[in-house]
């Protein structure tokens, strides 16, 4: 617990540094770096033991994949394990935890991508898989297919091992009650909330991973980003991995995660340029309720862009830099 | 007929002058030009009364297009039509006609894009709404979604009036065969065919539709790329507007329609060097089965780009010039 506190006291220091004081990982020497998010959006329920709560969390995720990174393992089974804890956290709005549809299931989405080869698999509108990004990642790794959806998922999944829940599983009383403020209209359906996480590994491989309970209140079957390769997910060794969260239809329309990669490679924009560009020249002018992009590209670089009040967020670098935070305004967004 | 007949003979000499040898739009001048395919693949089963057949049907899918575009009409009520002209015929793999799934069932997806405010609706995994293209749409202007799937994309498409058909709607002797002898092990599994439309109209905006019954013999609700905004089916009045056709899942991994809109806002490229890259330096040097893509950029120039032998395809420009056909090599294919 003292080690917990430790991180949570660093945090708040170093959170605010954002990813534009991130050191350039030396040339020619491959470094991992992870980053990491929890969902972004307004930060009127966050209060100051909330908030605590959330880095003691973020920062266990962040250990679970950089105990990866360190030990020279894959960034693909990072960014899986991350995804894994922060689904299994009830806190996150995946897994267990998940947000509520208007008749008060769950119906989850979740993608994996593998920058080695742009080989992808995502799942989506499924009910009764424990961790859907294991289930994306089966879908990669042993279909020539990338996306499954609804009950066919789920007989794949079954299929192949995965743990199968009851749909109760994934409530919480929090969400629970939520749902049933949004049906009698004290709070509004909300399109954001989500987790993900961005590795590149020694070897300089990328891989991202992202994972939804998707809108609550959501109706007829609706899927955000999450699960769209390009949107809330991608990978590419030639550029960068980044992961999403916030109002998803933006992110499809704008196809953000290979906008901010093609902004890289066809116009020749760091990571941080680039994911300025698309949060604040794009999806901050488009109406809705915007969100963040974490993204590591392949040097190493970390940028972590929002135009919400806040997004969960947390990073690290071979070099020993790292953050955890919340709140914050990005470095980013002041230099704009 | 004798109308049909005199076009299918046009056709024949046209169809090899392919988008190469297109004229520009005056500048300043906005013109209208439409693109239209029905599937790319092997030619094996392409006898010369088929490919007669096919060049009938296409040719009529074209004049229904042509005919909204000549009247002033927008690009995306000409896009619609078009794919709903195409899912009505049962020679094409989308609406009445569709492959079938493992199960000898019809599984259908369909996505529309609007070039002015990238908007864009979609549907996956329906098995009951008979012209997906149009749901598409209606959710695209009737709902703050993109892609909605399964039962509830029916629920919503029965909640505002679209014709629901029983799923043997869908089925034809040919394709009921056809599950036969790949259940049969026969015949394998294709990831191939689809229908789509793209058009640029008088007054400057671009639009795309795409619709399939997906993969023959396919299994756990597996979806290609035609639903996926950015990969089979995107629109951009800064840019170009595509439609995709082939192997769904290569789509997806290259994020292609996206792709070629990047490679010409960002790089610069034409919208038919931007075809090329994608399909012959992309596409082509993955494994699987490849496929094609059509193009209407912002200019009204017409890139049609396969790697496969066919691919069903018409086309056609404010100018008079137009094609229709599905062998062929494009000049494109000879210039790279």
């Amino acid at each position: 617990m003292k080690k917990r506190l430790i991180y949570v006291c660093m945090a708040i220091g170093l959170v605010v540094t954002g990813a534009g004081s991130c050191a350039q990982a030396p040339k020619g020497q491959q470094e991992w770096a992870i980053a990491l998010h929890g969902g972004a959006g307004r930060a009127n329920n966050l209060t100051p033991e909330r908030e605590a709560m959330y880095k003691v969390h973020l920062t266990e995720a962040l250990e679970v994949g950089k105990a990866i990174l360190i030990d020279g393992g894959d960034a693909l089974d990072a960014v899986e394990a991350v995804v894994r804890y922060l689904e299994d956290c009830p806190m996150f709005n995946a897994g267990h935890g998940a947000v509520a549809t208007a008749e008060g299931r769950h119906e989850l989405d979740a993608a994996v991508m593998d920058g080695r080869d742009l080989k992808a698999g995502a799942i989506a509108g499924v009910t009764d898989i424990k961790n859907p990004i294991s289930t994306a990642r089966m879908v990669m790794e042993r279909t020539p297919h990338v996306l499954l959806i609804g009950t066919g998922a789920s007989s794949f999944a079954k299929e192949n091992g995965a743990e199968i829940v009851p749909n109760e599983y994934f409530s919480t009383p929090a969400r629970m009650e939520q749902i049933q403020r949004i049906r009698e209209q004290r709070e509004k359906e909300s399109p954001m909330g989500t987790v993900g996480c961005v590795a590149l590994d020694s070897k300089g491989n990328l891989a991202a991973a992202t994972s939804t309970g998707g809108m609550s209140g959501k109706m007829w079957g609706r899927v955000g980003d999450v699960p769209i390769i390009g949107a809330g997910t991608y990978a590419n060794n030639h550029t960068v991995a980044i992961s999403g969260t916030g109002h998803g239809e933006l992110w499809i329309r704008q196809v953000v995660a290979h906008q901010v990669s093609a902004l890289m490679e066809y116009r020749g924009l760091s990571v941080q340029e680039a994911a300025n560009e698309v949060i604040w020249n794009k999806i901050d002018k488009m109406e809705g309720s915007g969100g963040g992009i974490i993204c590591v590209d392949k040097r190493g670089e970390v940028a972590l862009v929002f135009n919400t009040e806040m997004m969960h967020r947390a990073w690290a670098k071979a070099s020993g830099e790292w953050g955890v935070g919340s709140e914050g305004v990005e470095l980013s967004e002041k230099e704009r």
